[in-house]
């Protein structure tokens, strides 16, 4: 488990390399929402999502060896990007496995931050990248199942809780339960009244499921328009804090993150990549409930999306 | 001419009202632009745009009796959203005068807003709305020819100057110069170290050619992309604030407001109208020239824009 110290100790940190970004209040979400809208607008951090957050904390630990021989992660997503800036920022370096089948676009982003990339089948690229740290002795950072990351996330917490100390609710977007479990922990150490409420794809309910169970399961694989939420099963280390921190756990239809995402744009201004627009679409369709005189803040995780993907966005309803 | 005690005093007056919006940080945009870039990110404001501001100014000044007889504007934009919304606060009332070519979204906006609609062609639209304003005894409130709206969207201005007075520059759209009148006015007033640079669409230069002539003089009426920003002549009250404290005037083309507004939103989240990028487009054209040390604050001045306006950007390379 970890707690608020070492949330603190990561934030001090992390601190000269990050953006603390703001709480933006949204009163163009209230009258759709039913509440008093508040966003942590983490699409404004470097690289677009909060995932440099634990990138630097675990990075930031290494010895000079260790930097200089790298890490190593398969991800042609934010994980892949956060872990690229974070090895050019402190002169080591990254080597990231991305699958043939990822865009251009992706694969250009990585680069561009600096790291090296290898294209792999998709099914592969886990052992890839494996084979690759063993030759190098290089580090391969998890993306969630990691106490160091996981505190890093929490320092997004940190942030918001002494930001806006008289919230009512902060609501994450779940995956592996990284960000939530580090969220979780920050906002409840320091704000005890404040509800922290996860949502997750209802493709991928690995977090409804588990915590029924009382322990980590996994669930099928599916695919969901929550690219980025796309964990089978909870992580080792994450689920503990979640089960101890977290008040309640929505799983939403892709639909109301669509719709979610959709309302964001268009009334709060802010480009969420659509996973990140769940605790939106979870409020949306009433999978959360709130009232209007209640400070909800919903944590905009990250802003990846393209143009052409924003066509989505056409065929749905707020 | 106004001053900083009339912005400072209308600061004071509408403070209770608005929002005070950030100015944040866009690293995404470092590289593109060639400075340290933040923005204002008034798109976060009320009804998605800093007409509120002048707005409330207005009409916070004005008696019950006034109150009671509502105020009228032919503006189907932010400005008609903004007395619309003011008048709902204050509980006054406003008719805003739509020309029958205006998209149903619009109308509905507006009418959300609690506003009474009424349709006119377009050329007919100040005519009927002076009419309106007569018969009703009305107030008419001018979108920037105004000294109050002026104050009003001064404290914009005021808020770029006290939260980041170590800025190197302020870019500014331009239309008629209620906004940047105002705005120029309040950081120079605090900050004369800053420079305050104007940008407008280089199918309208009124600026550009009144600043030359030394008074405001009318250009030719032409479409634009910057459909925010279509003044074809300065504001008699707004020239000379703009002369006295604007340092510089940039004419940008369609093509390049474009470039800025998708630039935005991909890399920095923020969803603008295309009129309210055209800063960021003019540092992408080199019209406005910057350096890598610099600290610019591009202000992004309102965001409504719909999903089939933003296919406009996938024509457009960063």
């Amino acid at each position: 488990m970890i707690g608020l110290r070492e949330i603190e100790e990561a934030a001090a940190r992390i601190a000269p390399y990050i953006i603390h970004t703001p709480v933006v209040r949204l009163p163009g979400l209230d009258k759709a929402l039913g509440c008093e809208v508040y966003a942590k607008a983490e699409c404004l951090q470097l690289t677009g999502a909060f995932k440099i957050r634990g990138a630097l904390n675990r990075m930031l630990q290494l010895s000079e060896e260790e930097l200089a021989r790298g890490v190593v992660a398969a991800s042609s997503g934010n994980h892949g990007k956060a872990l690229s800036l974070s090895a050019r920022m402190l002169g080591s370096r990254a080597l990231i496995v991305i699958p043939d089948t990822a865009p251009d676009i992706k694969v250009n982003a990585i680069k561009a931050l600096g790291a090296e990339v290898v294209r792999s089948s998709p099914v592969e690229r886990f052992t890839v990248a494996e084979r690759i740290a063993k030759e190098r002795g290089a580090l391969i950072v998890h993306p969630f199942n990691d106490a160091d990351v996981m505190a890093g996330q929490g320092t997004l917490g940190l942030e918001i809780a002494r930001d806006m100390p008289d919230l009512d609710k902060v609501i994450v977007p779940v995956s592996g339960g990284g960000l939530i479990g580090g969220v979780s922990t920050a906002v409840k150490s320091l704000c005890p009244g404040i509800k922290v409420i996860g949502a997750e794809p209802a493709k991928l309910p690995r977090y409804t499921a588990s915590l029924a169970e009382g322990e980590p399961v996994t669930v099928e694989q599916q695919p969901t328009m929550a690219d980025a939420l796309l964990a089978n099963r909870p992580g080792d280390l994450c689920f503990p804090q979640v089960r101890k921190y977290v008040d309640g756990m929505a799983a939403v239809e892709d639909e109301d993150l669509l719709r979610g995402a959709k309302l964001l744009l268009l009334e709060g201004h802010l480009l969420a990549e659509f996973s990140s627009a769940i605790g939106i679409g979870a409020v949306l369709s009433g999978k959360i409930k709130v009232s209007p005189k209640e400070k909800v803040c919903f944590v905009i995780s990250g802003g990846s999306v393209d143009l052409p993907q924003l066509d989505r966005l056409k065929s749905v309803n707020i």
